[in-house]
């Protein structure tokens, strides 16, 4: 095999190849052998190379989606034409809105056989996203009156569990109606905090996804 | 060994042997042989005759505390001396107050080792708890008017999740401190479904119980 002078690029390339498998055939059901087939031309050994093993892979395709959310959540947090509350609503907003959002409800990876996952997932939301990207927006709200709360960091927490643990129906399983009941006690307990950023492209977009996932489960 | 004539005694034996080691000692560090040990004559044949292993009396100590749980909630659903927002409030009281929770605190099971019982758990409060318990409260509440949801299965949903996961420091690690912030929003929380049901006996018995866990893990 010749010298790979640009193994960034290799890896880029694997990973371009391995996401719309997993999403199309799911994890589970698709091989290194099936990238393989997919890659024109380059070796299992090159996979191996770069990815010790299926799992190793899994974690890197994680990471890349967790990284475009992440530098989503930073542009957001970072921009200076916004208050407090506007940035909360421009991050729940994007998140939904993200054209990703429907590879990841098409693959709807299944977290009752993944629970160790599931686990990871939840601790990254208290761990990384709300002290990076959270915490920060609501304590801008805080300083310039938009947001009110004595305990920023808790609000953020149940926020966010609230919303990617609860109305995430690849985790608890309801139909496109039960999620729209979600939605509306979401909304009516983000308004009892005092927060009015609940607004109707987020919740049609909401109800767009879960009926995505409801076609591909 | 003499024929048993009474099978639910010598399996109660055993339930009331196995709860206080676990809960001391807990579930990976005691064995078989430290239960035989505690039940006076029995020998370790006789815990085999009515638990296949020990994952299967782990799962008959998880039952009869889930059932001590259930029959105190059937209880306050079935009173009628209570409005639907009293009995909701008399559910959060019995619920934290109950004596066996101070033993719950104090085995602690360590959750980031048993993602899959933690996935149960929280399974287990979006299809029994709440459609068995927490739904029929409310919707009583709803037509006696104490409660005002349009989405009562989606309420009961979010208030026991929160309840149960978020501020379990057993899940989502907290100090005493950040347990009292958890309860302040959760509260807030309530008060904006129009639910005051969160007062300073629930509030006291909470941080009680994190500084049980605090001290014992």
């Amino acid at each position: 095999m010749a010298r790979n002078k640009h193994p960034e690029e290799t890896v880029r390339l694997i990973l371009d190849t391995a996401i719309p498998l997993f999403m199309k055939n799911g994890y589970e059901h698709t091989s290194i052998q099936d990238i393989t087939d997919h890659l024109g031309g380059l070796s299992k050994g090159a996979i191996y190379h770069h990815f010790k093993s299926k799992e190793d892979l899994l974690a890197a395709v994680t990471d890349r989606i967790t990284s475009e959310s992440n530098q989503m959540l930073a542009r957001i947090r970072d921009r200076s034409d916004l208050t407090g509350i506007e940035k909360l609503q421009a991050m729940f907003r994007e998140s939904v809105c993200r054209p990703v959002q429907n590879d990841i409800f098409t693959i709807a990876p299944d977290f009752h056989k993944n629970p160790q996952l599931l686990f990871s997932l939840l601790h990254d939301i208290t761990e990384n996203v709300v002290p990076d990207y959270i915490l920060p927006i609501i304590q801008e709200g805080i300083e310039d009156g938009t947001i009110k709360t004595d305990y920023p960091q808790q609000l953020a927490e149940l926020i966010l569990l609230a919303a990617n643990l609860w109305m995430n129906p690849m985790i608890f399983e309801s139909s496109v109606e039960e999620t729209c009941a979600k939605i509306m006690i979401f909304r009516q307990m983000m308004q009892g905090f005092g927060l009015n950023i609940i607004d109707d492209t987020i919740i049609k977009r909401l109800q767009e996804l879960t009926s995505i996932y409801q076609k591909h489960r």
